[in-house]
């Protein structure tokens, strides 16, 4: 066999044709859509007015294993994919470990992270439905920007509700986004009526995650030709996402590379979903015995502390019910400097597999995970996104278990980005002025007094 | 033939074995250190207390074509190279033009920038000569980033003097290369006899990348096992960058593209000399029959509209005189939004090129440079450093021009780095407050003044 370059690149002919639908390869389906009135199924025609057509076809799809990558995208995939796998092997030195570490890497790209996997479809199928406009929120500002960029690409107008608090402390975000010609609201705003509504209750409010959804979706339904579009947790960004996991496959396929445990960040669960979708079908079918892990902050830890129920997937309450591990939706994380890992919910797939015992989950203090993230920026030269970093913290620690136990485990994770224009992070990590926030027990019930089971 | 991908990737395997010293192949070499006393050469022993051994025998070196790049070197380049020759195939088709553009991306690392092709083997010798520490100066921050990567990946103790309005203005910059863990001092400092001279002289200074270099080298002199590196304007660092333009010869070979235009961006001269090694032998050896462009800033034209004539590498004249294009020693360029290109002077070799006709050089004004650069953005996806956006310009001019005759000539730019953290400039343009500054004639006398012809 041919000696495996450091950074595995497959060929552009190697691009994957389809994405993997691993709703269709599980025993047991996640649950579509509920209404909080009576738990009834929604129908996928009364998310029609909300979300692009296509996308909620793609939502509710249980049965097709793959689903066609239109040309369109793939040709805008061209542009940052194929992304690397690569070995690292200097932090394997580093770790002094018998394990051999591999990391899909999603950051190539000037959005800086996997966000774009999903960004490109979701504008291209907009345009080819005829909308003429759509919008979105963003929190920690990767969405924002990825989307910002795929809709310069297609010629799509976009406005982006960021939260006021984010906008104001992430200039440079701001920044990259208006470059790529979007409209970037600060929220709460004038612009909706809740917006208003919550600037006259909180005049000095910075805004959340929750009230920027609100506006964008409101925004979405007053205006013609216009769509809301969401950048984790659905079905639809996994099904996207899985572009990570097919590209990360083929490469195992071709230089024979076996992974024994595989890890992925998760906040949304849309990146982890997508890099674990081919390797689980292998699990789910009995043909790979490897372990998976789902690596959450402290801060906001709804897979291992949260609980399996039905709950909004916004703050405001305004979407249909999903059943997933949640801290329930009115669950307000405290402020952590991996802002993409800050959603109260769990993608439905990740949690049914997680319910279902075809993976792990574990949570690390943000003094921890960085820790991990200026060991893995000296030794492999990549700085990593705070996210992204919460998965170098569990291969690490994977890594010295092999060092104890002297086992030559493969361990595979994904770093889904980098921390370019989020360096306040490594400001206060510098400065020794980085804390860690853990909920407490009495927090966590607040967040669940409203949920269904 | 296969189809060319949009982005060329080379084998690790195809990675050079060495570097191309362009100096081999100059009829007309050019002149070496000369002795302000009275222009007498400078001989290279008189060099290496201030700089390490290899690098002096490198920089010295007229007759050697290639230099054997060491493993240990190779080893670190395998980690962001070999680096993608991509078809700038969307930004052909916004400009509807017959041209096919191609451009050289060396920003897939984290220090954004080419830098890190001259930190790796400056960082790996001074280990190899049993060095113990390393200073340097850095202004728009590129350079000291990717020192301080290569320095953690070598572990190898550093200090950049950084230019103490840059520290500000940049606190991301500042981040960054405390992160890979070198030692930031902002400039000048309390630390050097020459910063506290500064100090009381100017209270309120906010330094200068003249001051800062002469913080670095007094450090230097005067620390035991210590040296003081340079990333630019010297032989030895094009010398390294020679990489870039071995990579995109052989990927030209490989899909047999034959480039009518080769454009690069010029501050110091060092990525632009490295991007046209091979295709500049070529042309001396009578084989190709292309156009060099140089592009700079006009706030900074050291081509354009400098002088041929010997002169000081820095601002306090502590160095040897180098014969090339510059707008004097004591010429302080305007502010402008491409610190990287804020220099002097040209590197020798560059110089020498231009001089003898080999060359063209055109300058643009930054606003103009912008535009170009968001045109980029938009079409292509990648967010171009404000220096490297000065190549894009050009090759955007060309490719219009291409459009007007209906030739379908194919242009070679190189892509220099990233703007990631570098904003400010973006934040400007966006604003509509970012202005033009072109120096008078009356500004280019008094820097010419003081010069040696």
């Amino acid at each position: 066999m041919t000696e495996i370059p450091l950074k595995i690149f497959l060929e552009e002919s190697e691009l994957p044709r389809q994405w993997h639908n691993l709703k269709a390869e599980m025993k047991n389906k996640p649950e579509l859509f509920k209404s909080p009135k009576d738990l009834s199924d929604v129908p996928p025609e009364a998310l029609e007015g909300l979300f692009c057509k296509e996308l909620v076809e793609q939502e509710y799809n249980l049965t097709d294993k793959y689903i066609d990558i239109p040309d369109g995208v793939r040709e805008f995939y061209k542009t940052f994919r194929p992304s690397p796998l690569i070995r690292a092997r200097f932090l394997e030195k580093e770790l002094d470990t018998p394990a051999k570490i591999y990391y899909k890497f999603e950051g190539t790209n000037t959005s800086g992270s996997h966000k774009l996997n999903s960004a490109a479809p979701q504008v291209y199928y907009a345009k080819q439905q005829g909308l003429t406009s759509l919008t979105t929120e963003t929190g920690a500002g990767q969405w924002g920007t990825a989307l910002a960029m795929a809709c310069a690409f297609y010629g799509m107008p976009l406005t982006v509700y960021m939260v006021k608090v984010s906008s104001e402390q992430k200039p440079y975000r701001k920044a990259v986004i208006e470059t790529y010609g979007a409209k970037l609201v600060a929220s709460p705003s004038e612009t909706t009526e809740i917006g208003r509504k919550i600037l006259r209750e909180n005049p000095g409010t910075g805004g959340s995650l929750g009230c920027a959804i609100s506006e964008a979706i409101e925004a979405a339904m007053k205006t013609e030709g216009c769509r809301y579009v969401l950048g984790s947790v659905l079905n639809h960004v996994v099904l996207h996402q899985s572009i990570i996991g097919l590209e990360t496959y083929k490469a195992c396929e071709k230089y024979d590379i076996h992974p024994d445990i595989v890890i992925g960040c998760a906040g949304g669960g849309s990146n982890l979903g997508g890099l674990i979708s081919p390797f689980m079908a292998d699990k789910i079918n009995g043909k790979l015995n490897a372990r998976f892990i789902a690596v959450e902050p402290s801060s906001c830890p709804s897979l291992t502390r949260g609980k399996w129920a039905y709950d909004f997937g916004d703050t405001g309450k305004t979407t249909p019910l999903m059943r997933m591990y949640t801290l329930g939706s009115s669950f307000i994380p405290s402020p952590s400097h991996s802002g993409g890992l800050r959603y109260h919910g769990m993608s439905p797939i990740v949690s049914q597999l997680y319910h279902d015992g075809l993976m792990e989950a574990q949570s690390y203090d943000q003094t921890k995970v960085f820790d991990a993230a200026i060991l893995f920026a000296r030794s492999e030269g990549t700085l990593p996104a705070p996210e992204s970093s919460h998965a170098i913290r569990a291969a690490i620690n994977e890594a010295i278990k092999c060092k104890e136990t002297g086992e030559e485990k493969t361990i595979l994770f994904g770093l889904t980005g980098t921390g370019y224009f989020d360096m306040s992070a490594y400001i206060a990590y510098n400065n020794q002025s980085m804390s860690d926030y853990i909920p407490t027990d009495a927090d966590l019930q607040a967040g669940f007094s409203s949920l269904v089971f």
